[in-house]
């Protein structure tokens, strides 16, 4: 429940002044998702850490270098709940519903840190934010069009282009933190499910295609 | 090229005030597509729509009200040409594929309005736009779940839920004008194609499941 923040542009920070840093990203987190982006002050922030405003500073020299580590955690322990449940899977398809399903999952057990993102991507204004938040839409989309590419040269796939599948599964999965926002209620399992489905029906050989013989591109 | 304006709050206005109100509006679009949200200002709309700045206020009295006729504008002829579209399609999967073919055209062939709709959702602090994003979203949302509804009544789609299968879509054509802005040499028929055959195999009839004998429920 407390994963470390991976710091990309930093040197490796010690382990007090990374403890200190985590506890600071988590109630940027809460104190975001409780009362939105612009009333998400430094000083309430320090508050919920219980530390002394000036302290933040210290660790985060802007607020746009705070949100950017929130981004950073949160799509790093969104990432890791996605693999350990892909890693496991027998195939592309089921790899593919398996890392669906475990983002719905995230989306449903993290409503705070969705809430926070979803807070940071409608006010964007700041520019490390927004440069932020491209960058792990870039890093995303290309994960996912690898991972179609691959699918398609075993067979797993039918051919269609992985580019233009990677954003709409994309878009797919964005709109799952705003629908569980909307409708708490949402019955998380089938959500789950019924998401993982369509993909699957939408990428797999088509019955009556022939099915090529077994001939590896690579 | 110069769809009227519906007015849904208002009482009609005459000819010559929906005339301006038209030009303000285009002239808000083009401007927050150009010059982004944030310097979007009454001074410079005017500008572009060579009338006086104080004669916007005449017309709009604050920029919210402004930045919500923009959101009616472009959704209005967005649901015109995919209702054109879809309406001369034989059956629900056939309206399904010509309705987000049509998206994705509209999107290729609306760019400035496709940006200046991306901007308002980044820049959403504004209640009045933010209001109006949502309504828009929701009422699309429901004009989405109905056709799958529908279409499953008449057979024509295999069991699912129609509000995830409708949130799903939604986010799959809100990620398009992201996609055609960020990389704007997207080859758009095919693009158009891809994302209407993933949606098509994802909704239709399994084929191995034992099709009900015609049973109408309405």
């Amino acid at each position: 429940m407390q994963p470390k923040i991976r710091s990309r542009n930093k040197s490796t920070p010690s382990f007090i002044e990374a403890a200190r840093r985590d506890q600071l990203v988590e109630a940027a987190i809460a104190t975001i998702a409780e009362v939105g982006y612009a009333k998400a002050s430094f000083v309430r922030i320090a508050e919920r850490a219980a530390i002394s405003p000036g302290l933040i500073s210290y660790h985060f020299s802007t607020k746009g270098e705070l949100l950017e580590q929130v981004i950073v955690h949160i799509t790093t322990t969104m990432d890791r709940a996605m693999s350990a449940r892909a890693e496991g899977a027998s195939g592309y398809v089921a790899a593919l519903r398996a890392m669906i399903e475990a983002f719905v999952h995230y989306c449903a057990g993290h409503r705070p840190e969705m809430l926070a993102l979803l807070q940071l991507s409608s006010n964007a204004e700041d520019p490390e934010v927004a440069k932020e938040l491209a960058r792990t839409q870039e890093t995303g989309l290309s994960e996912l069009e690898e991972m179609f590419q691959k699918g398609q040269e075993a067979r797993a796939f039918r051919a269609f282009s992985p580019r233009t599948m990677a954003v709409t599964l994309m878009g797919a999965l964005e709109a799952v933190p705003r629908e569980l926002a909307l409708r708490p209620e949402t019955d998380v399992d089938a959500y789950a499910c019924e998401l993982a489905t369509a993909f699957e029906l939408a990428v797999q050989p088509l019955p009556h295609a022939p099915r090529a013989k077994h001939k590896k591109r690579r």
